[in-house]
């Protein structure tokens, strides 16, 4: 038997969220500009289709020309000139739009002047909040990470200085000098190992196979710091988020702080665009909803209910044999908050005052559809 | 000494439900097509036996139309034909059976055409729940995972402009054209270092080691949100599996429900096939079972015990020096509940009245042995 | 200011109970032999100093028949001949002994048939508990490992089939077949990247960056479920261990079983051999210490005092400015418990009663030392 | 709308507090040092300014000759001779410093005597104390990181010798000797893939897949201890580091010893230079300040308010709309304590009496700044 939405709302929700819909068409043109930057570069396709390729790129950047003039002109209206330009994505913005004109006009080489438009790619994080996320969590976790890069680079230089010594007279093109011996270094402690250079008498294979053994375990601890350090982050990055959403449920205002702060904790946020079914009737259900903005309708008969912010809903399958009795679609674009059945257990067994008002509210609600069905009954014939 | 059984049924179950054990001649005849598929684009073998392979694999197609026509006609039955229609299942089924004859018809090789054979191995996946939690990880870690993407390509771009630059004109075929560019720096960015483009100038070599600690910083990101995604997901996923089970449990029903939710976060299901020996009496012990499903025979003397669902056993060990006193084995197919030395002790010290309950009904399960063996003797001589 | 020995003593004892203290010259043995024969398969060496190697050979294997006779033996005087004998570790001494014999009396050349003594290597696994622990993890996390494989080989098949397509025209020696493409399939999804195969179309390379792509993002899985798993393990581990110790220690038989559970999971434990100093005044303290087993000297004036299991010490430094106040070195070979002085912090936040016990025990034993002193003072003069 | 300082100011105070402000002409002389190092080994430079590349490198040895002698007569005033000679700062000091002279002496080629200069890399980790937590990892994880490295000698040692035998026939060179067939195990093991040693046989191609994906289990592993110790150790420094400066906050020695362990968890150390912005008027505020050391300026009108240590600011924006009301800056060097919103929250929830006190304490200030302006209204005009 399949689920039905839940988290999968999540998942769309997601992506979306992250490009931004609003920014799709610069996306689509980003997209477009960088392909075409591309194709330029290869020697065929510019003999055959190169004018094609520039008119193309000129349409991008006029696109990004007009698109920059738009911000400029709304941060003006807003009154925050200032600080737009003194912000990463003004920068990104001029970059953008002068550095491949100010390139032609000094003399270079079309194809070579276009490679600037590869900087068009830092668009695509203009306007992300997940950077500040991971950002956070370097600077938080900068002193043991600076750490490990220093143990790369003792790693590093005394490695090259031995195998320089090791493999100079052997091979002298390839460790014959500190730089191409730190190639060599760097090249094996990363393990990306090409091959171009390798040791090839007894005691260089023993020192590379050292080497190699180090450059894992240096990849493990940092690995351990960033897992560390992003679920700090990502605990403490849901809590903001959802607090603010959760303190608008009528339902949780009469919590005690800490409760609410549990149940914050527990719920995950949710965009619903209108129109689009939540929970069907005769799916599995995994979790219930709690309205913070936009109405949703119950299709219960005879007549639909909708249910507005502050409201929940979903509580029945779970309370019951998992199994959904209704079908729920919002009718405008709503935020929901999501509570999953573990946690709605969780929650449950330590509050067992919100497991009562979820119970009477559920038993209210089902009499008053009995009630609303006789009427009907009672008035419709 | 050794360990009686325990944890090591957990081992034993895992990969039997993981693979469905019901599906064990599909699997094998899977093996089978994907080895003879393998075998027939060998020019030699396909001289020799191309003959026989051919066969083997016509065979396999037909075990999976007729395992096809069963699946369509017992959704059929259960009038779930439409359900079945579209769920990836039948889409899976599908493909395994008409692209292969389809390519025939259309006048492909036939080595070529069974190349679609190759899409037989989506069949493993069929019927796992392990990927519906895999999937539920990168759904909820949509948002950071796609931010590590966006820098993987801002710095895909960015570092192969500049090698473009570098080294184009002391490698034009390597590095002549932005594609050949980016390509190395995939194959570097992700440390799989081919070799078959390498950067050979100092300027070159600085910008590849830079590529190379950008890599693993990012790799770190991504193996650190999967780490934290997967360690929630995996404590969810836990708590409902057993959440059930231990309802069906008399002794856990007169909890309080917080005593409930800690016990369900402890509590490791197994399901033992029947008459298979789990407690073997002079091992050591390191855990007791709750059968939740099925029932168990205890070996003690003058006369074998049964236990049913609800009961527990090998508590004796954890309270006492941790050697088990007696064999216990199961009669029948049974789901067992399996609760650690290190999670029982920390229960204990929790709950008093739970370490009370299972000292009572240790105590008076002795004492009835005790009766019995006196009845026996009395009544036996 | 250089700390006192604290968490070093963890540090060495760590490997010494790895490799097992009384298995040294076993280990030695060990590494004689895989050196020999390694050396034995280097034709230079064989030639010149081959005999010497076979003699070194011999050697070994005659240690490792003495010590297998030496421990079916003690097995014997047991009484557990049978479990032995159907234990891991008889086995690899079967193995260790048998194998190289036999393949010489099969008439294979010696250096081939000494090659069977790599599996002297198993040896290093034969007694360590480190192995059920990363056993238990693998065992646990069974399932989502299972998934991660499948995924990997679809991956794996449906790559290789869509690159031999694309390649096998242009490279027909390392695409022409299945095989050969399942082969450079491995090599770049597990990021290895040998370089031997190496896609050269635009299309091969599309391919190509997305299997490296597919191949990061089941590593960090893979990570992430040994790394959830392994921290549950950890813990449990952890727990059992300190568990039977800490009950020995009778000022902690007063605590309240939650307190004691909370104060187990904080103890970290310590084999310290006789005469070895452990606290040095002056330096810095950053735990305290629980005797466990074993007998510790205070060098307090005017006369040393002894304290034997159960008693404390090193707490002052803790409730004071961090300076140790004496020295402290073991009598005979002991078993201590440290807790951190983060834990003790927690700890006494949370029991106070535990505090002021610690606090009246370091008062009466500053007031025992005071009046010692004097009447010391008065007798000795 | 942007935020302000917080956090980052963590940013900034990290690098600097890891290298040591004082030796920021040390890691210059080193940077330079080991650049001219580097450049003396490539011959091309040695011929052209060889010789003001070794006068550099001389002037860089002086500069060490007198930090080393500097550092030694501080330890003799201190009193501390013999801690200092025999710590591993000192070490690294002598090897600096005598290295390169002796081989100079021993009568070794300029370029070849200077390559010991490599070991001054070891100064970069000679004041870091992160060094000391990467280490306790290691130590206190020691046992399962030496299972696993065992686990990697079994797989290095079976794989090679399985390898030698399948492939020497065909690849004498590659695998025609154990150290050779090793040295493959070794870079396949470790992902590296040089690919100068690559089987060539389908059955070396089955062997080498398995060994590649045991390779990624190893690692896997690996990485899944250090982070689990890493996380544990990163908790216990961080409570370690705060303790103290908590302790001097009056505010928080009213708190039971319970919620002073909480706050201290939560709470993160900040050192600012003097006369820094920390708090901008129309900014969002994520956090909270608690003045450890030092003094604050706050910018309200008639006049500017300074708090001292022990007081609190930036409390407002988290009570009301997260949107400062104040320009705050340090008026000398200070240590602040960062209280992030999602913990002010949790606190709060968690202990209403802070709640009230911190709520008081604003109102308290809200009016004081009211009565002042009337008071310089009065008395100004």
């Amino acid at each position: 038997m399949r689920k039905d939405a839940g988290i999968v709302l999540a998942h769309l929700a997601a992506p979306v969220g992250f490009l931004g819909a609003s920014s799709l068409p610069t996306h689509l043109v980003l997209g477009f500009g960088l392909a075409a930057m591309t194709a330029l570069t290869v020697a065929d396709l510019r003999a055959s289709i190169g004018i094609w390729l520039t008119l193309c790129l000129w349409c991008c950047l006029a696109w990004f020309v007009i698109e920059g003039a738009v911000r400029l002109s709304a941060a003006f209206v807003a009154g925050r000139v200032r600080r737009y330009l003194l912000s990463p994505a003004c920068w990104v913005d001029v970059l953008s739009v002068f550095l491949v004109p100010i390139a032609l006009i000094c003399g270079l080489a079309p194809p070579t002047a276009w490679l600037f438009a590869s900087l068009w790619v830092l668009k695509l994080a203009q306007h992300s909040s997940g950077f500040a996320q991971l950002g956070r969590v370097f600077v938080l976790e900068a002193k043991p990470l600076a750490s490990v890069l220093v143990l790369f680079l003792i790693a590093l230089f005394l490695a090259s200085a031995a195998m320089h010594v090791i493999e100079r007279d052997g091979q002298p093109a390839a460790f014959g000098s500190l730089p191409a011996a730190l190639w060599w270094a760097v090249v094996t402690l990363t393990t990306t190992g090409y091959g171009d250079e390798v040791p090839r008498t007894h005691l260089g294979h023993l020192l590379g196979a050292l080497v190699m053994i180090c450059g894992i375990a240096t990849f493990g601890l940092w690995t351990g710091i960033l897992a560390t350090g992003f679920a700090a982050e990502s605990r403490r990055r849901h809590f903001i988020q959802t607090w603010d959403l959760v303190s608008k449920v009528p339902f949780f205002q009469t919590l005690d702080p800490a409760a609410f702060t549990e149940i914050t904790h527990m719920l995950r946020r949710v965009e619903v665009p209108p129109r689009t079914a939540i929970v069907r009737r005769g799916r599995i259900g995994d979790c219930m909803y709690f309205i913070a903005e936009g109405e949703v309708e119950v299709d219960v008969s005879p007549m639909p209910v909708r249910l507005g912010p502050g409201a929940f809903f979903g509580e029945l399958a779970l309370l019951g044999d998992l199994i959904r009795t209704a079908n729920v679609s919002t009718t405008e674009s709503s935020t929901l908050l999501i509570l999953d059945l573990a946690d709605f257990r969780t929650l449950m067994a330590h509050h067992p005052e919100l497991a009562r008002a979820i119970d009477a509210e559920g038993k209210r609600r089902l009499s008053e559809n009995q009630r609303r069905r006789e009427l009907y009954a009672h008035g419709g014939v």
